[in-house]
């Protein structure tokens, strides 16, 4: 796991978010109508890096220095815009994606989702 | 700040994600390409639930408990996808929202970018 | 109704489209799967212009022509790769679009629909 | 190429388009704005049927009647909001089509663009 990661918290990184926008008195802008949008608009941005690579070539994005930068760049503003979002709700992402997990474990039970995409057909 | 995000590392919720996806077998479905679809499909259908409101509408959702619970789960999706897409390419997310933050604090300066969403001009 | 598209047909479109792909030996790129990709990058791109400014600026771009005509040329863009897609996949657009708007017309029937964006509820 | 769309006009369907949201008073609904999100979504939910299959998978769907038939119901959904979208600012699709071409024309050359995807480098 990267070393960044095992000893940042969640709040740090809204935080850090949190004061940018402040500081540019951007909360004004940061309506959850326009955000939802800015989140989808650099996701395309981040889909674009594999619009015309095949699934095996995406897997070897990793190897690219200069490509992997680009690709990181796009990722962490999805996130900017995730944790911006959740700023202005105020939601607990970490209790957000924890409960998500428990649905989906519902969903797709791992025994019987194993290797296979769709929800198991449901058993009465 | 929500309380399990005060305490909740971006590492933990990445081995939430990794030990469902690999509890499935799922990995050989993850490729970059692939969770670059899948970022902007949650990403639309978060944007869904802000699609025909307004934006004065779209700042009360936080007050509807029903539809905020939508739109968490939505949420949550998204950032599920993008913790699992940082597992695949064993990207630092912590560290790249502080680099680009950095990058974004030179484009948007705080003194010139004050309520006004496009960049600056550049001075020479 | 505009000149040019009072005396087009689809299939005219579909053609001149058709005939840029073959040029450039570009059906090799040209699956379903990255069209569709293709697709949501180029409404994207339309979309950003719209992600900052409400809703009634946005009723207002018709009067900025510079303006206008980039988000002229992004829905030209989202055109050119749904004409693609349809090439790929031999679909009559025409009739896909007349066959639609017959389901929507019962799902939003036109005198329980009247200024509501969801669908009524459904009569027994 | 399909029958229907070798004798309707662009025209023809935004008029069916247009007939439909007046009938429904959705102009209201229908800014530009809302508009651009309603495409992103409805690319986004096409993009689904091809989220986890490969790109020669893909390639078949138009072998499975209906899953293709899934696929042109949203493939009709993007063109109607984008029917809709040149009625409310009154574009030209054939021409802005036609005008983009051009444009794609001088970026990709067909002599120096055949079989790669990316623009050439430009020559001086």
């Amino acid at each position: 796991m990267p070393e960044m990661d095992s000893s940042t918290t969640l709040a740090e990184l809204r935080e850090l978010v949190g004061r940018f926008v402040a500081e540019r008195d951007w909360r004004q802008f940061h309506s959850p109508k326009n955000l939802s949008m800015s989140l989808a608009i650099e996701a395309a941005e981040l889909m674009e890096h594999f619009q015309w690579i095949d699934i095996a070539e995406s897997r070897r994005v990793g190897c690219e220095p200069a490509k992997l930068l680009e690709i990181r760049d796009e990722i962490a503003d999805v996130l900017c815009y995730l944790l911006a979002l959740a700023n202005e709700l105020d939601l607990d992402l970490s209790q957000a994606v924890r409960d998500k997990m428990v649905k989906n474990a519902v969903k797709y039970p791992a025994d019987r989702s194993r290797g296979r995409y769709d929800p198991p057909p449901r058993t009465s």
